[in-house]
């Protein structure tokens, strides 16, 4: 059969990535697909270095529009990144009537829905394993290998900075400021963090498998988002001590009010496989209603792994180039007419059960003044546990609460605030208790 | 779009599963699918139940081979497992021109070859994600998830039944025969156990995906087979003080010799997270040259959980039975005319490390004679450890090996069994480290 030409935008980390496993297993994809994969065109801003990778016969550009236009590029890779010129480069191609892979969860995210249209419109397919949790195949399992279930929930590690600095602060017992710079001199994280500590690439990816899980429109403004910075390596002992670890979940949650699209730390109990799951790596834990309990661990970032998400695409959409197009895969798992509009419950009424740490004067009476504003909220305790005295006059209470929804916990915690035995702020993570009918 | 009118042969466990799937999912399957799946055709020995939870428009018959030339069904869904009449069935079928779906891990393990060369000359095909491991998606991954990888190694544990009863040895420190009767009450085993617990199961999902891993024929006959029947609960015990667990592993591995291909219990470092899967559930790991390791997760067996796999065979049938016959996925993964044999290596030449444990007279100069054995081998010892007096004048003695070829090992062992000192035999269990480029 004849070559699929492809043409890459952007030879950084993924772009050259895919440059290697193409050349590196050229002779074992070729076996499995029956035809090769041609890196046909490159746009790069450093032709000179773009050579050292590619063959003679690639052609090369800065001008990335020159790759989305040429007659002869059948799938466009997209690994600019960002959502500015990405965007128009992926709907250029689009037009072009160009396949497209790309593995820019931001861009997904963000404008899926206009890009998703789009190529309906010009009978294309889009695809991007690589923009969720790397090289796990997690996209693939949600839109075909669970395709008859009803999924009622998924919950991630999908951000790999976030989780090494979790790890390493549980393990050393170091606060995040120390793991954070000792993150960013081995490369595990960036010069400015923020994008990965505080939640925003997590809400990308959570958006994007929401979207598929449960066929709505992608919705990245309605993700909550809260990042890791303000963790106290306090917190994490105690919960360890309590059986607990505290992870960066991405969740997203089918209920009968609505849909749930968070990322914050949570407390998970340690018995649990993915809370098992440490360092960069990423695990995505789906929870469907005939298959139960299924869950897809491997490296969410770097290089050769995100690349294999992307050349698998790139195999995808050669073996079904010449295929009907209304039987193919939908971009969002939905047939585009089914996909619907859902309520994305706000965060005041989401369900959860917390944990809640506060500092307070050592003297009698305190507990009792806790309790009842618990009561007065109808929030039942799990646990109260003083977990430590701070000096001789103040101790550290812990309290874990049974289900409720959130608005009560905060009118918990706004009045225990005020409480005058009471130094500080509480402090209030979530917890998911993550047992399903598989345990 | 018309719907796919599907045909199902056997209405036990997992047939009666796929109708109710088929039933309770049927707008979810619809909305992803753009068209209706339709049980059309049923084949059972008892109509009266079959009546029961099938609609009123299923046709039905007791001679499955109706099902199999009806003109008018699409897909064929063999579930009667087996081999003698499955295989008649499966290869009707396909010679009526008809796609089949099957959860049939031990005709395919056995008779793949002939059925797949079959599928291909009649440009049908062959789907059977719920052969291997349940409702996990693990054929999907590594047919087209991992596609742009050299697949390096597989190792899972893949036979829920034995790792229920491996985890309750371990948990409450009971005999394999005790454990073994609460686990038939529970339904976790069958009444004659010997296919679970004697390894072959798992035999049979690891040959499959060694052949889908690395391009060969499907070739039972050549996996090592050992159960768990003979395990002691004591070496679990050894075990789990030196940090490790006992699983009942399927393992292949692309070696510079050959493919190894083999089921046996295996020890493995508590801190993977394969070794913290507990119960009926599975779980395989996947070592990839470009990804690195991945891992999935889920319910091995169950009517519901394997029910959700054949859904999804019969949902990607439908899409691609439009697509032409070329672009199809092939049924091992490489192109037919790509599927080569290798060798596979047989026991004695396998690279691993071992756990040894022996009862020898408590007396001076055991050690040195047992040592000297090792050496006279050059193989090399991690651990030597006296680990308890059985009486008074008895001890009892664990060592782990380094890497080491396994006929060196059967050397030692013979050794060893021939001194004066000794008592019994030698009790041998393989050793994984499983650590991989992802830790």
């Amino acid at each position: 059969m004849k070559p699929v030409n492809i043409g890459i935008l952007g030879l950084g980390t993924v772009g050259k990535g895919t440059v290697e496993v193409l050349n590196h297993n050229a002779e074992e994809i070729s076996r499995r697909l029956g035809r090769d994969v041609n890196v046909f065109m490159v746009s790069t801003r450093n032709v000179e270095n773009a050579r050292r990778i590619c063959s003679e016969q690639t052609l090369m550009t800065t001008d990335p529009f020159e790759v989305v236009k040429h007659p002869e590029v059948d799938v466009v890779v997209e690994l600019f990144g960002g959502t500015e010129i990405a965007k128009d480069l992926v709907l250029e191609a689009i037009n072009q009537g160009k396949h497209v892979v790309t593995a820019n969860k931001k861009l997904l995210a963000e404008y899926g829905n206009e890009i998703f249209a789009k190529a309906e419109e010009k009978n294309v397919m889009v695809q991007f394993e690589a923009a969720v949790a790397g090289g796990i195949p997690i996209i693939k399992a949600l839109r075909e290998g669970l395709a008859a279930n009803n999924i009622r929930s998924i919950v991630g590690i999908i951000n790999g900075t976030s989780n090494f600095i979790l790890s390493e602060m549980r393990e050393k017992g170091s606060s995040f400021a120390d793991v954070l710079k000792q993150a960013q001199e081995l490369g595990y994280a960036e010069a400015d963090p923020t994008f990965d500590i505080e939640g925003h690439d997590a809400g990308h990816k959570i958006t994007i498998m929401s979207a598929l899980a449960f066929g709505t429109p992608v919705n990245f403004n309605a993700c909550y988002l809260e990042g890791i910075s303000k963790l106290d390596s306090r917190d994490i002992k105690y919960a360890e001590e309590l059986g607990y670890r505290i992870k960066l979940l991405g969740i997203t949650r089918k209920t009968g009010k609505g849909i749930e699209l968070r990322v914050h730390p949570t407390l998970i109990p340690e018995v649990r496989l993915i809370a098992n799951v440490n360092g960069v790596m990423n695990a995505v834990r789906v929870d469907a209603d005939m298959v139960g309990e299924t869950m897809y661990y491997g490296a969410g970032a770097g290089s050769l792994p995100t690349a294999s998400a992307v050349v698998a695409d790139i195999m995808d959409i050669s073996r079904l180039i010449t295929a009907d197009t209304g039987n193919r895969v939908p971009p969002l798992a939905f047939q585009s007419g089914e996909v619907k509009e859902q309520v994305i419950l706000p965060m005041d009424e989401v369900v959860s059960s917390y944990y809640l740490r506060v500092q307070v004067d050592d003297e009698p009476g305190v507990m009792a003044q806790i309790t009842k504003l618990l009561a007065d909220e109808k929030v039942s305790i799990e646990a109260l546990i003083q977990k430590g005295v701070i000096d001789q006059s103040t101790a550290e209470i812990v309290i874990l609460t049974h289900s409720t929804i959130e608005k009560r916990v905060k009118a918990v915690i706004a009045g225990i605030e005020q409480l005058p035995c009471v130094r500080g702020g509480v402090t209030m993570i979530r917890m998911e208790s993550l047992h399903g009918r598989n345990g």
